[in-house]
């Protein structure tokens, strides 16, 4: 709610919330004492607004999860009406929303992934994934990709391959880290895709065979990386790792946390290349986040292996009515209105070609990349050495150029996903072509305060 | 809504949730094959019931989270405006309704634990938690007790003390684990609680020395142990843990995950015995459930550590307004119907009495221990040598006589929550008399099954 009337009244309002954020709320991945949270007065569509009816058009889809935009009616309206039913019930039982959830997404996800155990988010997903694997194969490792995140719990937090895993790592969990393909930073020094994908499965069936086959329990990747940079693989890359995980019994894990439900252009990103993974976690999208959610999806064979020995794992929400209701609404509401389509649309004829056409103009950026609403433009100092336009994981003054960026595109009214040398364009699913336009002209103006650091 | 003019239709419709169900939902803890999940057709305060129109006193309150019981009509209302106003946003920014729950738990919690970090859940908020005493202190250990369930994710299951973390444990995330005290199964040879207590803390000290203080994080305890036997502290334990804490540098994690928000008949239990711990976390009773909550409350010291320097940990999903718009009216509701002094009521006056009473009839009742709405029967082959009904871990023919005793109560409209040789006896807070000796007197029923399995 907003109001034009009492300008001053809804200011002070959007004070107060934040004063007593300030005083009790601890936020995460941050320093407590030098953040400045902008405080929400409310949402809808693509923007948000705040408590001086400042909107902002949100290219963020807040943390990439809603996939579906802000405050969907229909979603709305089935969390009204399921709490108005059964807000909540224990794991044991069978309830009428959670069996239409697992079934809506058993149909949508490929190959004989069937089964659904639900979690509350991506991290547990990921942990319960990991154990399965684990149990089913009776091995330990797990392979996991630099260049990754995976979640914040213990097992997901040493998996994945950015630096907010250094705090947390414990060095002892059985997790190897491996290089995936990612040309325009090979670490393979090729210079096609081809060779890339080529170079990239040698390195990793070479690390496998260093490691000990009979040892490694799993390889999990995001299907398309995400925060770590929006890396779509080369054609044939994640085929290959299908066929090293066959060869060698290892259960193969994609990661569809931020990949899937729609924001690749297609329900599940593994479609893109009509991969068939042995677990498929996802979170995010499956919902846009209107309620905690996430879960895993099993293979019949992985099933089967707790059919008759106990699955040692659960969670008091595990398909929590509430949140099963908002699903099976989001996916029908998608499917509806042709949302996965419109996210395909909207990449191909104009963020992928809005994008490149910023690129021409704006010697900042190194390389673009990606499909549906999932993009990243990589930003460079120099577009010759491909010198990131910040070091990894740079903080403070040496985060300059990045910081200002940010705030460039804040202060005309975009909301961005800035993650290291990289500003990622991933609005809702739902996004218009006036809206993504919008958005790219934005775009274009704050980008020149980013060629300023450019050589 | 159950009917009863059209009972062959509502059958029906129980037996299609079921086979959903049975074709794609994974379950938690489970042989997916063994198991006869029973399709809930409602619920409301107290009761639930299935497809027939049974109904079921629900003297588990699902997993001890329905402290407000079922669908309470200002936490249903509460969710239903905020779906309505705003489902979602991220992390990052202030929000009403996250401002408002973090200082309603704030002002609650005991003594300086004044900040909140929300999680989705308790085995989030233990995670969180133990990364915090790391960090804090730079050590790495951490002590938890045998008869302990912390939570299924990678560091909390290994922390946990029972049979779940078996398959599971990694052996190597810096887990110390030692005995608590328990008089009635005690591994001190003690014969009073005032011995129990002083050699328990003996042994946790001597350990401690043995493990080197100088590496030791954390010690986390349930305060009142749950799910592994619903375990009472001798008075001054939980005091003498606090002073062996100080003593050493240690960081004092109390988890209140089941324990908290009105179970005990106090706001969290540690207010039973005036001791403020370093951390508390929480989920369950903060909101019951009907949305996915967890967290963790901050002591102002451990919280000025993150003040400069990053928190390395966050969710998505952290402070989620629709989760925070459930706890905030369910602490008022709390609050305003006096449901934390009801569950202190219930358990003097009628469950505490009615349960003793219990025992003098059932030779089967080894000991009765609980406060408010949390109690548990220990039941026992024998009085004399206080053999467990069943062995510990027990499974199959070997768990005959508990599962028995839970089919006995089912029939008779009772819901139980059994672990181990226990029954549980831990309906909402929200209990009146007359349900809980409705409940008491199906159990006196029940128990005469279980009297049969006796010496």
């Amino acid at each position: 709610m907003t109001s034009t009337t009492d300008p001053k009244g809804q200011a002070a309002m959007g004070l107060a919330v934040k004063a007593a954020d300030r005083a009790h709320v601890f936020h995460s991945w941050s320093a407590q004492s030098l953040i400045d949270p902008l405080a929400i007065a409310g949402a809808g569509g693509s923007y948000f607004w705040d408590y001086d009816d400042k909107r902002y058009l949100d290219f963020s889809s807040q943390l990439v999860n809603t996939n579906i935009g802000h405050q969907h009616p229909k979603v709305v309206a089935a969390i009204q009406e399921q709490a108005a039913k059964l807000c909540t019930i224990a794991p044991g039982f069978a309830v009428d929303v959670r069996s239409v959830a697992a079934r809506l997404i058993a149909e949508l996800a490929p190959g004989d992934l069937n089964k659904v155990f639900f979690t509350n988010g991506g991290a547990e997903a990921v942990e319960n994934a990991v154990r399965m694997a684990r149990l089913h194969t009776g091995r330990h490792k797990v392979f996991a990709a630099y260049r990754s995140y995976h979640g914040a719990t213990s097992a997901a937090i040493n998996l994945t391959g950015d630096p907010r895993r250094w705090p947390s790592d414990n060095g002892s969990a059985g997790v190897v880290h491996f290089w995936g393909p990612h040309l325009y930073r090979s670490n393979f020094h090729a210079t096609t895709e081809a060779e890339e994908c080529e170079r990239a499965l040698a390195h990793l069936e070479q690390t496998i065979a260093y490691e000990g086959p009979q040892s490694v329990a799993a390889i999990i990747l995001e299907t398309v990386v995400g925060t770590a940079g929006v890396l779509v693989p080369p054609p044939g890359y994640l085929e290959g790792v299908r066929a090293i995980c066959d060869k060698y019994g290892i259960v193969f894990i994609l990661d569809e946390v931020m990949a899937g439900f729609g924001r690749t252009g297609r329900w599940f990103a593994a479609d893109n290349w009509g991969v068939v993974p042995d677990l498929m976690t996802f979170a995010k999208g499956v919902n846009s986040g209107y309620v905690p959610l996430g879960g895993v999806i099993i293979s019949e064979r992985i099933a089967e292996t707790f059919a008759t020995r106990p699955y040692p794992g659960g969670l008091t929400y595990s398909g929590h009515p509430l949140a099963c209701a908002s699903a099976v609404a989001t996916i029908n509401a998608m499917r509806d209105e042709g949302i996965v389509e419109n996210a395909a649309e909207i990449g191909e004829t104009v963020l992928g070609p809005g994008l490149r056409e910023l690129a021409e103009r704006h010697p900042c950026v190194g390389e673009v990349r990606g499909l549906g609403a999932f993009w990243a433009l990589d930003l460079v100092k120099d577009r010759e050495t491909r010198e990131p336009l910040v070091p990894y994981n740079a903080s403070g003054a040496d985060n300059r150029s990045m910081a200002d960026l940010a705030a460039a595109c804040k202060q005309r009214g975009l909301w961005p996903f800035v993650n290291m040398n990289r500003l990622h364009v991933v609005p809702p699913c739902t996004v218009t072509e006036a809206e993504a336009k919008e958005g790219l002209a934005i775009l274009d103006e704050a980008l020149s305060v980013a060629d300023a650091h450019c050589a």
